[in-house]
């Protein structure tokens, strides 16, 4: 049968979502939680790799076993193995066409984002940090450019193995809470460190560094080296994937209310 | 001169506030960082010396030194020599009357508490956590119980160096944010451990395990072994002070808008 999972993880410890050969990930901590309580090696197919340092919501991964167990069980097993920064927080059985990756008809991102003259510490880690005032108007001007079915090779890093660079970014939402930013990104997928460099350009532009238009114009000239530096992943949240309603897989985690 | 700062700090990986022999603390990184800012050595009096694990919003201190320095210096000097997880945030030259712990006129804790079935894993370190669903009205009956000037000996560790166990509790809020609830407490001052013990109290009551009127039996037995356990430190946050405004220090922390 196979089951579906969600996972929430702080990112700051682990080199990233997927196992590598000498690295610490979260990957290999939750397979081997879940070989540990089922006895047998499993191995999970998660819905967006995440970076070092990126935290995960609602990371979606799925598996196949013929272990018969309580839904809960896989909750509650598998957390007692797990560090504290990462916990299993719901199972499904889905049915076999359902592929955590495959199936994702989208994905989300928020960036949490502190405008301060000095440093952050209490968040450390857990959001970036500007000590210019930003222009929300600026930001979403320029936001708006970027929605919409686009290549968007100047967003990507030189490492990213996606097939092609040609996505839809659906949204992005820029608000402010107090002294936080809190950006949302809504596409069908994106490319690798596509967020981290959607920040900087969007930052730079916040900042009075570049008009909104730049923006468009980075994307048009699809050349990673006309962007901004690629932002900090201190803010990073994979918020999860979307699927069909009817696999009726909770589509967000209560951590969602920690956020600013 | 006198000068106070106003520092933040994320406290799980310190020893708590307090230098100690062999312990590692927030007050022996900022001094560390104060006296190598300043060349010569600086020793600091805080408003609330917080346990180990504890956060701190806006912790004041006052040091005196002959240097001639702009304020904002004595904040982005020391803020490169503190590691991430500490940072001065604010600085004010004070007249020599003022003192960080005796010129407080009350004192303001938070605590973060997440309920739900799943552990946290994001905010590990930095929220509390019950699985049993908690009844607000319960509580805020248990909780008024408190307000005013007692004998919280109930409440008092045994290690506490407070001269009275008398304090006066002047307000606890409890409100509920999604799956997070915030305690806040004023009080004039508080004992060592004395917002862990109430917490712990005022849990078992949400909880259902007491009815609000033991929170009043515990107060007047003056026990401590009456009371519930100390409750984690994990969502305890000193949110800081209260001086006379004449001062015109900064009452709170940008980072205030973080908390659930």
């Amino acid at each position: 049968m196979r089951i579906a999972l969600g996972v929430t993880y702080r990112g700051t410890a682990y080199n990233g979502w997927q196992s590598q050969p000498g690295g610490v990930t979260v990957q290999d901590r939750l397979e081997n939680a879940l070989s540990r309580f089922a006895g047998q090696g499993v191995r999970t197919i998660c819905a967006g790799r995440t970076d070092a340092g990126v935290h995960g919501m609602n990371q979606v991964v799925h598996f196949d076993t013929a272990l018969e167990r309580e839904p809960f069980s896989w909750v509650r097993g598998p957390n007692t193995y797990l560090p504290a920064d990462v916990a299993v927080q719901w199972c499904h059985r889905v049915s076999d066409g359902f592929h955590a990756r495959n199936s994702a008809l989208g994905r989300r991102y928020a960036y949490i984002l502190r405008e301060s003259a000095v440093r952050p510490a209490l968040e450390t880690g857990l959001a970036g940090w500007v000590f210019r005032p930003l222009d929300g108007a600026a930001m979403r001007a320029a936001a708006s450019l970027l929605i919409g079915e686009h290549d968007f090779s100047a967003f990507r890093s030189s490492e990213c193995q996606a097939k092609s660079p040609v996505k839809t970014l659906r949204e992005i939402t820029i608000e402010r809470h107090g002294a936080y930013w809190r950006f949302e990104f809504e596409a069908s997928a994106f490319l690798h460190h596509m967020v981290r460099n959607l920040m900087g350009c969007l930052v730079a532009v916040g900042a009075g560094s570049q008009p909104p238009q730049w923006v468009g114009e980075v994307l048009a000239g699809r050349d990673r080296r006309r962007a901004a530096p690629t932002f900090s992943p201190d803010g990073l949240y994979f918020l999860g994937p979307r699927y069909d309603p009817a696999y009726g897989l909770p589509q967000s985690n209560l951590a969602a209310d920690w956020l600013p």
